[in-house]
C-alpha cells in the first residue's frame, strides 16, 4: 500500500507538474520539513480523497484563490494545475468571472489577467514543442 | 426571449429557493434597486451562463465563501443552494475540507459547522414533511 | 490650546455619541491605555484633520468597514456616526451598494442589513423621544 | 434615452479615462462578456446613480481598496479616477491616512506609496504636455 | 516512539483542553477524517516542533487570529489555550493591542473584547471551583 | 523624560534600522504628518510598552503579516526587524510555518519565500562587510 508521502508526491506531480517540484525544491534550505507537510497534507491527504474529482477540486481552488486575492503566485500554479487535470479554459474563465459576485470585480479582473497570462504561456510552450 | 431580470428571478428561485426570496424582500424598504441588481447580475447574467453547470458553480461558491470567512450568512444560503441544484453532501464536505489548505483550518472548521447546521435543519424539515 | 486627548474625546463624542463612550468604558478593566490610544490617535489626530469634512470621512469609513466585512460591530457604530455628523441615509445606502463592485455582493448585502437595523433603531428612538 | 451599456461606457471613460479603455481591451480575448459586465454594472448602474456625487464615490472606492489591500492595480486606476472627477490630492491623502485606523498602518503606507506614484506620474505627464 | 496522532491528541488536550475535545467531537458525524487531520497536522506536526516554545506559539496564534478577524470562535479557543500553556494575561493583552498597528483598531478592539470575555469566564470558573 | 516622538524614533531605528528611516523619508513629500504618526503610535506608544519583550513582539508581527498576506513589503521590513532585535532564524521560520494552520499553506509559503530572501540578503551583506 502506498504511504501518505508517496501518494502526495505523485498527486503533486500530477496536478502541479514542474511548478510543484520547484516549490518543494525552494523549501530545501529554509524549511525542509515544510516540503514534507505540503506533500503529505494537501496532496497526500486532501486531494486524493474520493467523493470529488480532481477537476472539480481544482476549480474550487481557483475560486478560493481568486476570491482571496492574497496568493497570486499560488493562483497561477493552480491555473496550470486545473488545466493539467483536464479542466477546460472555458470552465476556468467561468469560475473566475463568477467570483465578481462574491469577492468583487477587482478580484475577478486580477484572476482573469492571471488566466490570460497562463493560457498565453501554454500556447507559446505548445508552439515551441510542435 | 426571456429578459435578464426574469431569467435572474427564475435562477435565484431555483438555487436559493425561499432564502433567495427573503433576501430580495429584505431589500424592499432600504435599497429596492439593489434587489434588482442581485437578480440581474449574479443570477441573470453569471449563473445561467453556459460552460459550467450549476452544481459546479455552487461548489465554487461554497469554496470561496468558506475561504473568505466574512459572509457566514451567505455561505449558509449557498450551502442550501448547492443541495438544491443537486450537489451531494459529500461533495460539499469535500470542498469545505479542502479549504483548510488554502485558507487555514479555522475557515474549514467554520464551514463544516455551517454545513452541519444546514444538513441537520434539512433532515428535520424532511422528517416534518414526511 | 486644546491637547490631543481633549480634542479626541470631544471628536469621539461628536461622531459616536454614547456608543463611543461605551467602547471607552469597556476598555477600563482590560486595557485602559488602549482607551487613551483610541481617543488620541483616531479621534485626536486623524478625524479632526483639515482637508476632509467629517461626513466624507464617515462615508469613507462606512465604505472600508463594509468592504472588509470583519468588523460588523464597528460598522454599526460608524453608521450611527455617519448619521450623527450629517450624512443622509441615501448617501450611506449609496456608499454601501457601491461596495458590491469592489468587495462583492455579500459584503454589500451585510452592509445594507446593518444600515436597515440602525435606521429602524433610530426611527424607534425618535418616536419614543417625540 | 441612453441605455445601460452606453451610460456605463461614458462613465467609465469619464472616471478611468485611458486606463478604463485598457482594462476593457485586455478582456477582449479572454472574457469579452466580462468587459460588458464591467461597463454595465459598476459604471452603468452604480456609479451614475443620483444621491452621491462622483468625487465622494471615488473617495469611498479609494478607502475600500486601500483597506482591502488585495487590489493594488485597481487602487492605482481609482487614484487616477479620483483626480479625474475632481478630488484634490489632499482629500485623497486624507482618506488613505484615515485607513490606518481601520485596516492598519501597512495598508495606509501602501496606499500612500501608490498615491505618491500616481501624483508623480501625473506631474511628469503634465510637464511633458506643457 | 509516540506516533503523530497520539502526539497530536496529547498536544491538543494540553493547549485547548475541553474546548479541543469539543471541536473533535463536533466533527464526528460530519467529517470524521477532518478530526484526524486537525489532530495530526496542527497539533501532531506543527505545535510540538522544537525551536519555539508553546507560549510563544500561542501568542503568535492570538496575533494572527486577532489580525485576520474571520475566526472569532477559534480566537476564543486560543485565548484559553494561551492561558493554559502559561501565557500571562498581560502578554495576551499586549499582543492584541499591538495588532491595532497592523490590522487596525477594530481588529484590536474585537480581540480585547474576546479576551475580556475569556478572562471573566475563567475568573468565574475559578471562584466556583474554590 | 523622553517624549513620545523621541522614544518612537529611537525604537523605530532599533527595530527597523535603515528600512525604518527610508519609510519615514518616503513620506516626507506626500504625508509628512503620517511619518510622525508612525513614529509616535506604533513605535512610540505600542512597541516600547512593558509586559512583552521586543523579540516576542516581532514574532507576533511576523505571524500577523504572514497570515494577512496583504502587506508583503512590511513583512520583509519586520523579518529584518525580528532579526535586529535578537530573534533567531529558526524562531522566525517556526512562526511562519505555524501560519499554515491558521491562514493556509499559500500564506506560509509566501512567508517562507520572504524569509529566505531576507536571510540570503543578510548573508551577502555580512560577507561583504567581512
Amino acid at each position: 500500500m502506498e504511504n501518505c508521502y508517496d501518494r502526495g508526491y505523485r498527486t503533486l506531480k500530477q496536478i502541479d507538474g514542474e511548478a510543484g517540484e520547484k516549490i518543494i525544491a525552494s523549501l530545501h534550505d529554509i524549511a525542509p520539513d515544510f516540503a514534507r507537510y505540503v506533500i503529505e497534507f494537501p496532496f497526500g491527504e486532501i486531494y486524493p480523497r474520493p467523493g470529488l474529482d480532481l477537476p472539480t477540486r481544482e476549480l474550487a481552488t481557483v475560486a478560493a484563490l481568486t476570491a482571496m486575492g492574497t496568493a497570486p503566485g499560488q493562483l497561477r500554479v493552480h491555473l496550470e494545475g486545473a488545466l493539467n487535470v483536464g479542466c477546460t479554459r472555458q470552465q476556468i474563465v467561468e469560475v473566475i468571472m463568477q467570483m465578481a459576485i462574491f469577492a468583487g470585480f477587482p478580484a475577478a479582473l486580477n484572476g482573469l489577467a492571471a488566466a490570460k497570462e497562463i493560457f498565453t504561456h501554454r500556447d507559446r510552450r505548445e508552439r515551441v514543442a510542435a
